[in-house]
């Protein structure tokens, strides 16, 4: 199967998008921005053995490969346009690549988003996504727009993506050992390791609510760290305020709350934003079916404080994924 | 080393740009379209060991990453304005990048493309790089607009990458004896191998001037095919007329043919036009240095016929460099 077989295979099931002037099969895709609109593009590579293990299904990584950039998007508050796949894989396998696009195109679908490129190499399996969206000029979201005197927010519930890979001994138990879960329990938080929401709806409606917003993959003090550098501010956070699912709570207790802090791959959005927008905030995102919870605060300083629910300082035993270490 | 730190040596070392609104160190990018212009979106991948030796340069491997897919930009005749870099390295090595940087961020300050983002993941080496242009829209040039009675054009000279190629034994030599090169022959010749020049500023004169565009990667008869196929039309080449460069003439002499009409890797452009823009596109492409050679012509039917100098067919021992196979 040569790469020209591969390509007419993506393009085949790629079809079109808005925009799309020129799609795939050309040197390039032409597209066309609509006036009044920013490109925001971002671009993250998922490698077999590093961010998901050897025998990961076709289809979630292929779901996964476009989440964890639709994601990127969510927290500018950008709507998805475009996107480009650059596929690396071990040899030509028809089977194993349906499998990936139904995930793939599957995600698109629900997103609006159109697979105008990109090419298929032979290698050790990677896939590199770059994802194009639009959001009217001046809008989008940024980290470095937070203020002293926001309340911190996080969308949905934290911790199930760790908990799931303590479950399939992938990283250390927060406390020790690895707990005991129901197959409906394990089967809950698998889902959301595997099969993440990126909240683009979400984003977008925060763009006139909230100031700074990023998207919760390294974990969170790590991101909210990333936040409060970029803005020049601190926040105090409140560990007991955060959310969990009813499935990390059952399994994990009190041993959830390190999960919750410090695991990576949520793909929710912590945000901040003046405390008089707090109702129009609830009442956004609980039209979209999305939980808002306050956490914390920005304050005046350098760095993340996580506070127990006796507001003593908290030690993370790990302050969030970090590649090469 | 931390991905932080790889992310921020990028970040010091890739600067500001036109129209860049946000650039590295958020979710995402923002960036500013220019009105009345269209976005042209390529994406090209190197492996190592796939796309290029495993002893190979690092600044070398800069440079092609980022030249591979300025090549798809010119061939659409688009300006360059951002690219995405995705690099999965195996270990954090910082001279390494330093040298890769060297390379990509040259070639990038050469034709003023902004690198506004990317990743850096851990994994076999891998460079994923997507290139974003601007065209003013409607101008893009296509591959499917090769007309019968256009003449086929190509820039430059072919055949010097797959020559280096035979030199260091990594393809079989078209004469079957891999012939003697002096010191400065070998070297012009891997110059054209490991750096290639993308045709930018001939793809942009050219917009007005040519009818159907493609660049040369994988092989003129290969490239050519393509035109053909998405135009609907068939071609007949002079394999006599095709440019040979000084050195690859001397080295090579009859066997060279075979390396001009079936190797990849020139990043030439070929191009279709009218016989009354002969003389308009010869003037334009000398104005910027770059010759332009008559090779055949566009007919009617399917596919490329290569015709030698009495005009009897010539069959290639190998049609252009195919993934996968």
């Amino acid at each position: 199967m040569a790469e020209f077989d591969l390509i007419q295979a993506i393009r085949t099931r790629a079809g079109d998008g808005a925009g799309v002037v020129l799609g795939i099969g050309d040197d390039a895709a032409v597209l066309q921005p609509p006036p009044g609109q920013q490109l925001v593009v971002t671009a993250d590579t998922l490698n077999a053995g590093v961010h998901f293990p050897a025998g990961a299904r076709a289809a979630d990584i292929g779901w996964k490969a476009l989440a964890v950039n639709l994601s990127d998007l969510a927290s500018m508050g950008a709507r998805p346009a475009w996107c480009t796949l650059s596929l690396s894989l071990p040899q030509a396998d028809p089977a194993w690549l349906e499998g990936f696009l139904d995930g793939f195109l599957e995600l698109a679908r629900d997103h609006g988003i159109a697979l105008v490129g990109g090419d298929t190499t032979r290698g050790p399996l990677s896939i590199a996504v770059t994802a194009m969206g639009l959001v009217q000029a001046g809008t989008a979201l940024r980290r470095d727009a937070a203020r002293v005197g926001d309340e911190v927010w996080v969308s949905g519930s934290l911790g199930d993506a760790a908990a799931a890979l303590v479950l399939g001994g992938h990283v250390p138990a927060p406390g020790g050992v690895v707990p005991v879960a129901t197959p409906a329990d394990r089967a809950a938080l698998e889902a959301r390791l595997h099969r993440p929401t990126p909240r683009v709806a979400a984003g977008h409606v925060l763009r006139s609510l909230a100031h700074a917003c990023v998207d919760v993959s390294d974990g969170l003090l790590a991101d909210l760290g990333h936040v409060c550098a970029r803005s020049g501010v601190g926040a105090e956070l409140e560990l007991a305020r955060l959310p969990a699912s009813p499935a990390l709570a059952r399994v994990f207790g009190e041993d959830a709350t390190a999960l919750q802090a410090s695991g990576g791959d949520d793909y929710e959005l912590c945000f901040t934003a003046a405390p008089e927008a707090a109702a129009a905030i609830v009442q956004a995102l609980d039209a979209l079916g999305v939980a808002a919870t306050r956490i914390g605060r920005i304050v005046a300083g350098a760095g993340v404080r996580a506070l127990d629910a006796q507001r003593r300082p908290w030690q993370p035993a790990r302050a969030g994924y970090v590649h090469f270490d």
